[in-house]
């Protein structure tokens, strides 16, 4: 695969079957947690465990990687279920080599040979200890760019742990009456305790993990040549990226572009293409990415949702993309699927 | 545009510009609800309220049109503010004929000439006292197929409003904390009542209305003569429709269409394409439709999910579609997006 196809699959590309079968499997779910060769990753205020791997190119910055633990290194957390939080993520995909060295002392009808991986979360004081007792580990906090910083495949397991985690902390009540809730089926449902809640009759949305659809957008020039990207005050000073915004309820991902664009930028989208999208787990959006094809070029900036937009050439952007941060603007990093949009254009056939 | 054309946009194509600007702007707002100009839709749980129009081929059955209330038919209901819901829906994209005939009496500062709809739930006693004072008017009732008998451009103004009353019914309470919320943002932010809850610092989802993204997939037989099609028990006998499923946290909508196929059927899919997309309000997801090409062929029925999956060669599919309820099995009718996708792919060039 290419440069191009593995930046575009950050925070996606993983290396496990999800298994979702398994999460109404409670026997096969407690066996796997206390097997030898189950791994967990551990999660303090959804910020994961790394630790940093040394790098043959000692040029190179330190690779930063997730900490695969075992159920040794997490069996006192265990003990105490009201603290932690406990997500099945799924079976890894390849066999490892060395299986059979693991697996001493485990019932023979346990052994599928499937290597489980869970996510942990433990509240911050446990996390602080573990810190401790783990000299060259350490959890990758915000800002927002650190985690991208983990290794393609590495990084689409965490996307999944922490959106799932991040709903665990945000959802532990019920939304329709109020009261507290149980974790079901791996940590993929929370139940309602109150008997008689009308959760409790049919399926509701109201019990299962929450995915927010966006629609980010490179808007091109009627005349083809240039593209409209813009800033909010937050980013940092220079960079401009594509205009994004959250998918409303009862709109198109087509519609919700053409209402985005206009409402920030005050300019009018016709045609609309989706081209690749990418989970983005901060907490739980679903980046859905697209072209969009202006029809109109005045910007009047909404100034409570952008600070500034502009129309860039093509030029000035194929420069930043090669030149990097030199430029008088900056784009985000290859990893962010604007920086992936951006490019796209850039590649196009300029007489499209 | 075509008859394909209008069908893809069943739920989507709307008669009103959301406004979401004037959505913090209370006088605005409180001008418009007592407007004379101003439309009201009524919905009874999660019902909306409809009215038989005249069909001039009276061969035809008779039109379900949507009852366009006006400030004096529900001032009663918004005197009682705790016992109903209230939502900007926007206003008219096309100034009205008449318009001043309906103005006498409102301050000159108030008139910008925007015909403002709002969505209005009210409780099911009011609901039955309402209907029978209004003889010709009843509440649309499931099962599902019923909303799909409403106008194009009615339809999409239900879809948004039925999303955003089914999220203030079942999201009454903040799940942070499962204290009490109040409305804010003319029906599109829910906020949490109690001081110092985490919700209240920052932006968090919990505030705003949920849209759950769905894959729905038209899956193509590898040699591209034949396609899946699946049944649920719960469906009508001998309907037949694509394969579809939520997108989980952390997941592209391509690995959700290879994972939901390969659960639902055991078939395994490579190449994924976007085809277009419709809201469906049941209660507020978006299907995402799209092209699977499988890359195995054999089928294993998941149960717990689907009663049957089968291949279907292009000639029965095409039969389907052309000569309906006749045929040993029948799909979906035109305004979902399942015919749609269908459709589509009996239309590509068989040898794609
Ligand atoms: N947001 C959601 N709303 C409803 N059901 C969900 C949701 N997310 C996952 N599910 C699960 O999906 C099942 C319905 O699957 P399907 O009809 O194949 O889309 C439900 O029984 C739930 O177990
Ligand atoms: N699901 C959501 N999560 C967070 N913010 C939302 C959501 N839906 C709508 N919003 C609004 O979108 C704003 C952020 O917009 P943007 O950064 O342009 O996507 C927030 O300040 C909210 O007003």
């Amino acid at each position: 695969t290419s440069e191009v196809d593995e930046c575009e699959n950050y925070f996606s590309r993983t290396l496990l079957d999800r298994r979702s079968d398994k999460r109404n499997n409670c026997d096969w779910l407690q066996a796997k947690e206390s097997h030898p060769a189950t791994i967990y990753i551990l999660f303090s205020d959804l910020n994961p465990l790394v630790t940093l791997g040394g790098n043959k190119e000692s040029s190179q910055q330190p690779e930063v990687r997730l900490c695969q633990l075992n159920h040794a290194d997490v069996k006192d957390f265990l003990a105490h279920p009201e603290k932690i939080t406990l997500v099945f993520l799924g079976v890894e995909l390849e066999m490892r080599k060395g299986w059979r060295k693991n697996t001493e002392g485990v019932p023979e009808e346990d052994e599928d040979g499937l290597v489980a991986w869970f996510a942990l979360g433990i509240e911050p004081v446990a996390a602080e200890e573990f810190k401790q007792r783990h000299e060259n580990c350490y959890f990758l906090h915000p800002p927002m760019p650190a985690l991208l910083q983990l290794k393609e495949k590495e990084a689409g397991v965490v996307a999944q742990a922490r959106s799932v985690l991040a709903w665990h902390n945000r959802y532990k009540f019920c939304p329709t009456c109020g009261s507290a809730t149980k974790i079901e089926e791996g940590g993929y449902k929370r139940v309602c305790l109150k008997e008689n809640c009308p959760s409790l009759h049919g399926v509701h949305n109201t019990s299962y993990p929450r995915v927010d659809p966006v629609v980010i957008m490179q808007v091109i020039h009627p005349d083809g040549t240039k593209c409209l990207l813009g800033r909010q005050k937050r980013f940092p000073p220079g960079m401009f990226t594509c205009l994004a915004g959250f998918i409303e309820p009862g709109e198109t991902i087509e519609d919700a572009v053409r209402r985005e664009v206009e409402e920030e930028s005050g300019v009018k989208v016709g045609h609309v293409e989706y081209v690749s999208c990418q989970p983005w787990p901060m907490p739980s959006s679903l980046m859905i990415g697209c072209l969009a094809v202006a029809v109109s070029t005045e910007i009047k900036v909404d100034k409570n949702e952008i600070e500034d937009a502009r129309w860039f050439t093509r030029e000035q952007v194929m420069d930043v993309l090669t030149k990097g941060k030199q430029q008088a603007f900056f784009v985000p990093p290859s990893r962010a699927i604007a920086h992936q949009l951006i490019k796209h254009w850039v590649r196009m056939n300029p007489n499209l």
